[in-house]
């Protein structure tokens, strides 16, 4: 089977900081290569990857403000196509522009849609429907206007995780600073419960920051340590005896969620969005509806057994089971 | 033949106020159509037609907040190009993005570059120069890095202006409020040849306005009309002793030039950009380097005849003119 991978070029692919759909796009064309897939990566000229990389832009344009990304998008993706009889399958990362070439050509055309930017872009997706094969990446995630082939789960790279069975005595709240994200709750919920709180997190609310989480810190029980790199990442949520997920938005997939549970970690997450896919209520966490509810969970934690959240993530969020998940869109696709 | 005009959908076509490209989009269409060519418009749904009117978008984006420019325009662009079997030759006004569909149809397309709104869209003209055939507004807007086909020079609408060989004694600034298009110039040229000056045009700098332009009006020489309609364009035109179009920037087209001229006015113009194309110097007006030639250009005045400038203007600039120079440019693609 030869596979056409088409990644954004807003960032290189992997990305080196930002970028999760050139993140998502690398894991998938690793993972297939790794299956022995015939694969051409197309993205920026300076990707790294060991399938064939194709690249009409070298650069990336977040990274590079010389180049117009309308300019650079249209000439990418234009080039892609006019490959397109090379491939028995395009598996499109770059939402809806793509989309609007495939009525010209003859190879089937896959799109993942990691997420709606807009109420706006949906005419695209409705126009493309019938032609086109979408994926969700949860089924919480999925417009009621459009059909879907199926859902597939954003895959981790466990060898970047490691199953901890003996947690430290702390909780975690690990993601954007934000009031999305529930941090101000989080604080909330370790205070009532009597328990030690770690942050860490990339601030992307300033304002946010400075009124509803800084006046908390003490260094003692409330503890910020800015964002973290892998190694930190792993060892913060594999320690941590919970991890809070109180979010006030319909979160289309939580990868900290996943990465908690593949350390063993259980996750206690307000009950919407993608939360009840992701986590096995009163198995791999606790599906709640507001901070009493959290509190209440929390007495309850050591009713859970680590190793039942390591499996059911690396059961459902791995990076293989991503990839077979894909061939067989792939198969039924070509078929 | 069958031929297919692609209008942008930044206005209806032909637009209300505003909109240059929709508007020769529409001239060359209803040009079309009245030497009894089957033509389809693909433009706006609120677009006013004698062609067939094909459309995906309702609206024009700037008229609607609610539509997205991107993802209409991409839609309004494969719309057209899915399309592209039942044509003879599609003819894009759109500028760039059409080109990077034009590899995977087999219709020929022709392209007018109405102007390069930036250096960094040149890519996409370079990578499609071979497969596509491109038209200059005037020799002088042509980019040393692309091949054209022709030049084809935008055509005036004859039925809005009319012929005047006995003007009044004032000089006339017609056209935006501008440093690039010369206001305080004009006002130094008519001071120092002691001629009266009429200004009218849009205020597109408000800071230039203040400070070089409203300090020297006086609503005696120096009078400011504001913006004008097509019937005080016509007069205000026809009843020049002459047009002052002292520009500081290499402008592609001057339509006032021309419409200018087509009055019986002749100009008198900063010999730059496309002047040397529009002006015949010494017999349709004067070509100057600076002001103090402008104003010897304004004491030779009489030495023009108004008849040659009419009937240049004729020639070269009118809508007849310019649909049978596309018409040729369409013969010989389809070859």
């Amino acid at each position: 089977m030869k596979i056409a991978i088409l990644a954004p070029i807003a960032w290189r692919t992997p990305p080196l900081k930002y970028g999760p759909w050139e993140q998502v796009a690398a894991n998938i064309t690793e993972g297939l290569i790794k299956k022995g897939m015939k694969v051409t990566l197309f993205a920026t000229g300076n990707s790294q990857t060991k399938a064939e990389l194709r690249y009409i832009s070298k650069t990336a344009y977040a990274e590079d403000p010389s180049l117009d990304p309308k300019v650079w998008e249209c000439l990418h993706i234009s080039m892609a196509m006019e490959q397109a009889k090379e491939f028995d399958i395009i598996h499109n990362h770059f939402d809806f522009l793509p989309l609007t070439y495939s009525g010209l050509i003859k190879t089937p055309m896959l799109t993942t849609i990691h997420g709606f930017s807009s109420e706006k872009i949906i005419p695209v997706y409705k126009k493309y429907n019938k032609k086109n094969a979408y994926v969700s990446i949860s089924n919480s995630d999925r417009s009621p206007e459009l059909d879907y082939i199926a859902t597939v789960y954003n895959g981790i790279d466990k060898s970047q995780f490691t199953y901890n069975a003996n947690p430290k005595n702390y909780l975690l709240f690990f993601g954007r600073i934000h009031p999305d994200k529930g941090t101000w709750e989080s604080i909330q919920i370790a205070k009532q419960a009597g328990k030690k709180l770690i942050i860490s997190g990339l601030i992307q609310d300033e304002n946010y920051f400075e009124k509803k989480v800084k006046p908390f810190i003490n260094d003692e029980d409330i503890v910020y340590l800015g964002n973290s790199g892998p190694k930190q990442r792993d060892k913060l949520l594999g320690e941590a005896l919970a991890l809070l997920h109180p979010i006030s938005f319909d979160e289309p997939f939580g990868l900290s969620v996943a990465e908690a549970m593949l350390c063993g970690t259980p996750v206690i997450a307000f009950n919407r969005g993608s939360m009840p896919e992701l986590i096995k209520h009163g198995n791999t966490g606790f599906l709640v509806k507001n901070i009493e509810e959290a509190v209440e969970a929390i007495n309850n934690i050591s009713s859970l057994k680590r190793e039942d959240c390591h499996q059911w993530a690396l059961q459902n969020f791995s990076l293989e089971r991503m990839v077979d998940d894909y061939l067989d869109v792939y198969q039924h696709l070509i078929k």
